[in-house]
């Protein structure tokens, strides 16, 4: 398939196309992509006019004092810290909407310590890559279903709606004029962190009255375990649970995960795996996949499912079901098919397989740890032992990776790949 | 008992009584008043000496642009976003320790975009009162207990420790300065917001290297509804789960509840009433009480129990828990003994006690909305009435807001009063 060359905004573009809302189920304070008139909340009964996020209307104000790219192995990078020139900024009101979206020099937030974000994480993000393709082209993967997720989870934390549309948009208008300074070797990536808060000063636990949208790139160090990772079942903690928000990506989901993680590395683990009465949820904050022979002796991919809004409804996720369900659920490489199985799933029926004989791969796969393969994982005192036969990872495992590497980085031209077309380097 | 007159900080005083270590099960940043070599994070294997917070070493920069106090009225009061003239602020890093504590003027706060807490959620807090009684004394009600759930906070979220003795210092010298110019009138109190965020500029999904405590204090719009909280109890969402974090006052549970907050207020209510499995946990951010004739007759107060780590130990809960007991518990007013219980409770409970007549009165608790009466519970499409006979509230509610009232105001001479010895007005 070919790639779409999206261009930055170039005036207003009304799309329909995406039925946002019907993304987030119930969005109070936008409408997607029209204006709309709705009730102001602070004079009840008054119609007014709030307005959408709109990238037609981005104001670019370049940088005047232009920062060094740190080379490989500067220490910045192993930080995650160090960003590129210039941000996205959009600050939305409840009383006027969506303001301007800006393009403007990277820099810190100035918040009154009363911010919404700062108490009550009114607060939300989503993680993507920017890739330097093998042909020298600037790709995004799959920006769309990041940008409806995002709307997804701003919704579940009572900030603000917009058109999905609109911040890809401003997310390509970045990364094309930052892009060819900042990315310039084929086959590496930055990571692009598109973010929402509630900024308004106000104590009171209310829905934000005034939210700031941002978007900010940053290098990030090599992440992953070269000896595969080795995971620690949880046992007591428990990360989302139904009728929560384990589905959205708030920081909600993060913070509270940090003391499990600290103590899964003290004993020499690098990731929680998080059960729910026993059923696997997520490892670390990835979603987890095992490949195993089951009683019946079917060769199946097995991942836990998002019916009970329980895990992040990933991009690799979907990505790595789809493309197995294409590829290989009717054995087309001459493999044994594979059947692709999104149920419920426990420890005990992994302690069962590998008791058995019948675990193939275990695998994480998520947006900045990519597809990374387990080798352990311990449960109940015991270290279970996960094959990794092909060097570091075993060879449904290397095959998937090495299909979205593909598309990541222009080996293989597919929708997915959505090319950037870039500004001169300044 | 005679009121502790606590003076600002005077030099180092080293406490050991408070074992906080035990309070928040486990510490891995600082020990409490003391120094202590850790491994360095950033070394591993070196060892390096990491301060403790040290109200002693506060430093004091005044305001040269003194704002002006809001009259009652003020719309800016309704807002919980207008504060006193300064601000404490601390900074923690990973490699140091605490650095000194600063009284400097109220201002925003500089963050970088990449700052854990705008993304993981690697934020707590407290909610206090300072209270001007109606002998004109400024008084705080039981500053140990929030300072010491700030500890077990702070150490849930992966932020630092630190001697909650030494939290207290520092809000007493806060308000020693602000009190006497922002609240000067009898029977009047402003709201505190001790707060702590991780602060270190740096995306990846870790123990935050750098942490900023804050304390502020505002005022507060008047709270609670004047005939009675409307609760909506939650059928589908449900606020914090076995494993999880609902005891810890972090902002991951607040920003996940608004979404159903706002619906219950479309739907004409205040609040919600979180249930997890049918058991009653909390009325919105606030502890939930019943009082109720038992199927034996006997007249209790009901409240969910804390042994499952779901709901928040409230400060007011645990005071009203301890006044009842010791002054109802036994029928001393001449009144029925009432029992206090901590116990799990359904809906099925409260609807069985609604349609047999046994029902008392409920009440919300909570610093912010204080002791808030109860007069609908709307469950399965049913609004369940519940007696307020005496003017704004039930008996028992009243009289236990009164002890309280008595002893915040120093109406009452109590050792949860605890008076602040105030610079003169400048």
């Amino acid at each position: 398939m070919a790639p779409s060359a999206i261009t930055p905004p170039q005036g207003v573009q009304e799309t329909s196309e995406l039925t946002a809302a019907a993304v987030a189920g119930k969005i109070a304070q936008t409408a997607p992509g029209l204006l709309k008139r709705v009730a102001d909340p602070l004079n009840s009964g008054v119609k007014t006019t709030l307005r959408p996020l709109d990238a037609s209307r981005l104001r670019f104000t370049r940088t005047t004092t232009p920062m060094t790219v740190p080379q490989p192995g500067d220490p910045i990078i192993a930080t995650a810290s160090q960003c590129t020139d210039h941000m996205i900024t959009a600050v939305w009101r409840s009383t006027t909407g969506w303001g301007d979206p800006e393009l403007r020099p990277y820099g810190n937030l100035s918040l009154a310590p009363t911010a919404s974000v700062l108490h009550y994480a009114t607060e939300c993000f989503e993680g993507m890559k920017m890739y330097r393709g093998f042909d020298r082209k600037l790709r995004l993967f799959r920006p769309d279903s990041n940008c409806k997720r995002m709307l997804v989870s701003s919704t579940r934390i009572a900030l603000p709606g917009f058109d999905p549309k609109e911040l890809e948009k401003l997310i390509i208008a970045m990364i094309a004029v930052d892009g060819p300074k900042w990315l310039p070797k084929a086959g590496t990536f930055l990571y692009l962190r598109p973010t929402m808060i509630g900024s308004a000063g106000a104590l009171g636990v209310a829905t934000p009255k005034e939210a700031t949208l941002f978007v900010i790139a940053t290098f990030m160090p090599p992440l992953g375990a070269p000896q595969g990772l080795k995971l620690l079942a949880s046992t007591d903690g428990v990360r989302a649970w139904p009728g929560g928000f384990g589905f959205a990506k708030v920081g909600a989901n993060y913070g509270p995960s940090l003391m499990a993680n600290g103590e899964a590395r003290a004993r020499g683990y690098d990731q929680v795996l998080w059960l729910l009465n026993g059923q696997i949820t997520e490892a670390g904050a990835s979603n987890f996949f095992v490949m195993w022979k089951s009683k019946e002796g079917k060769t199946q991919l097995v991942t836990a499912p998002l019916g009970d809004k329980i895990i992040l409804d990933g991009v690799t996720r979907r990505s790595i079901l789809q493309l197995t369900r294409e590829r290989l659920s009717h054995g087309r490489t001459g493999q044994d098919p594979v059947e692709i199985v999104e149920r419920q799933f426990t420890m005990e029926d992994i302690v069962q397989a590998v008791n058995e004989g019948r675990i193939l791969e275990a695998f994480a796969a998520g947006t900045a740890y990519f597809v990374c393969p387990v080798s352990v994982i311990h449960y109940k005192n015991q270290d279970l032992q996960i094959p990794m036969s092909q060097g570091d990872s075993g060879p449904y495992t290397a095959l998937v990776k090495s299909w979205l590497v593909d598309i990541m980085y222009g080996r293989e031209q597919h929708e997915w790949g959505v090319v950037v077309e870039e500004e001169q380097p300044f």
